[in-house]
């Protein structure tokens, strides 16, 4: 199959209801998801599916990793007829580098993006993006309600999903009224959003709740227990098994430990390079932190890749949370 | 203070809109918690209090335990004038024994009861009760609302704080699209929500995490990984200075791990007996199996006592659940 690759970079936004009318407009569709796909890129592609399906559109669903085996109870699949000319929209993907394997046949030609992060590149003919949403989801959902489709079961499972990966299960910071409107008005179909829940929250692999043990038997505590060091060295890696995003959620138990303020998990990745997962709590920055070694995130969570042994990089990240503990000491008494 | 004693144990049951009247109708309260206070009980009955203080009633807040300082946000201090023939109302407590070191004082003379629990023992002189309700947080937020009370962002906080803790934050069986549709209405309020999560979820004392480390190297699996015992003994609770609601999460821990039908969490009470939490998966029924032993509970979370050492009282257990994975295994063949 070839593809019309458009070299045009402007890109114009849509408002919901321009979206909306685009869709009815078209007949076929591509529908891309980000790489590494999560909750929110396949629970809103997958529901933009259902609902072209269901108004006589003929599209699929392409996803440029193997989707987890978690997610089968929406993402079903799809057939995959690519018709030359077919109208192509990515959705929660920010940047057509997050396309991976598709970045090169897709990502010079997307037609339309439907996205809810603020660092949208902006790299389609048309966008709609909501940067106040918690999850694409949200969006996505008004706009099958604009649209006038019927939303059954499984699409609704699958907004559902998007919205409550995205939000940690409504825990985080990005939750508004309106995405709990939207949740109340999911909960009219058949949702099991108990089990969806188990399988996105409470679902561990055996193999991580043994590196997990591993990483907790060599967790160090410093500066008066705020600031705790997780390694996840190269051995524990392949003793478990763990690998990819399965080590996500270690960073996420540095942050869970009362008193710290700065968790520092350290994640090897080949025999002279670590990768630094920071979390902090204001006023500690961990961007600001991260950024001094080369990296970059935000205010809570930041990364850098580091050179060096456990020891060195442990070394050089202690020191620049000892300076950061320190200025802000140093700023506490100041103002006393 | 003398509190004049009822012995009519019959209980009117009200509607919300009664209710209102009631409360309405009366000049001076106190309100009682259930012991061991948790987010509802705590958070509905202070969104009362400041609820009747907003139209000019005198109340107070009474909890038979102390308060733990994570509630510190919306559980202040109230003055404690206690009036004769004040009105008492309980606050999510199903029973006046969970009154604690109040029960003496206040058990037989509960005016007014608002609660969720089905299991409701019809101890006072009138109920307002919804067993829908996934906490009664949601019933608290209708009654002020029915009352036209001014709800403030301290108020928000406090029915915020009931609803997640009753949910799992959103995330247990008893969510209704009722419980979101509240949650919307309290996000007009400056809630700071991410922080309640962050206090009510995601702070574990370092001595609990201790705990869990010691428990998961004592962790084994029986039967292809289908049942996790947790052993946590009476050495692991001296040695971490872990005890009581702090060892809850453990059950937690046992039945999040991915293939596990059974979560067996064997806690030491003295030198010859274990308290059992066993949480299971359908179609495992852990009360069936709590019931044999002695024990009860809902059917994916029962517990019970057992006599014995370690050693005895896994075996017991093992062998009851070995028992029951088998009729799974005959049932399953037999419909083959």
């Amino acid at each position: 199959m070839t593809m019309k690759h458009k070299t045009d970079t402007s890109c114009r936004e849509l408002t919901l209801r321009q979206t909306a009318r685009f869709l009815k407009r078209h007949d076929h569709y591509i529908i891309l998801t980000h790489a590494s796909p999560d909750g929110d890129t396949l629970g809103s592609a997958y529901a933009l599916y259902y609902g072209l399906n269901e108004i006589g559109k003929s599209a699929c669903v392409l996803c440029p990793d193997v989707i987890p085996k978690k997610y089968d109870y929406f993402a079903r699949k799809t057939d995959h007829v690519l018709r030359e000319n077919a109208t192509v929209i990515a959705v929660d993907v920010a940047d057509p580098c997050l396309l991976g394997a598709l970045q090169e046949q897709f990502g010079g030609i997307v037609d339309l993006t439907i996205d809810h992060h603020v660092s949208n590149q902006r790299y389609s003919k048309y966008l709609y993006l909501d940067a106040n949403a918690a999850a694409t989801a949200e969006s996505m959902f008004e706009l099958l309600k604009i649209m006038k489709v019927n939303i059954n079961d499984v699409t609704a499972k699958a907004l559902y999903t998007g919205i409550v990966t995205d939000t940690g299960c409504f825990k985080y910071i990005n939750v508004t009224a309106k995405t709990h409107w939207i949740t109340a008005q999911l909960y009219e179909f058949d949702l099991n959003a108990a089990e969806i829940n188990r399988l996105m929250f409470d679902t561990k692999p055996r193999k991580l709740l043994e590196l997990e043990k591993m990483v907790l038997e060599s967790s160090e505590f410093h500066f008066d227990g705020k600031c705790v060091v997780l390694p996840v060295t190269a051995e524990m890696q392949t003793k478990t098994g763990c690998s990819g995003t399965e080590l996500e959620g270690i960073a996420l138990i540095s942050r869970s430990i009362e008193g710290v303020m700065a968790g520092v998990t350290l994640k090897q990745i080949n025999d002279e390079e670590f990768k630094l997962s920071l979390r902090t709590f204001p006023p500690l920055n961990a961007s600001e932190i991260c950024k001094k070694l080369g990296g970059g995130g935000h205010i809570g969570a930041a990364g850098a890749n580091l050179k060096g042994s456990l020891e060195e990089v442990k070394t050089t990240v202690l020191a620049m949370v000892k300076e950061a503990l320190e200025e802000i000491d140093a700023g506490a008494s100041s103002t006393q």
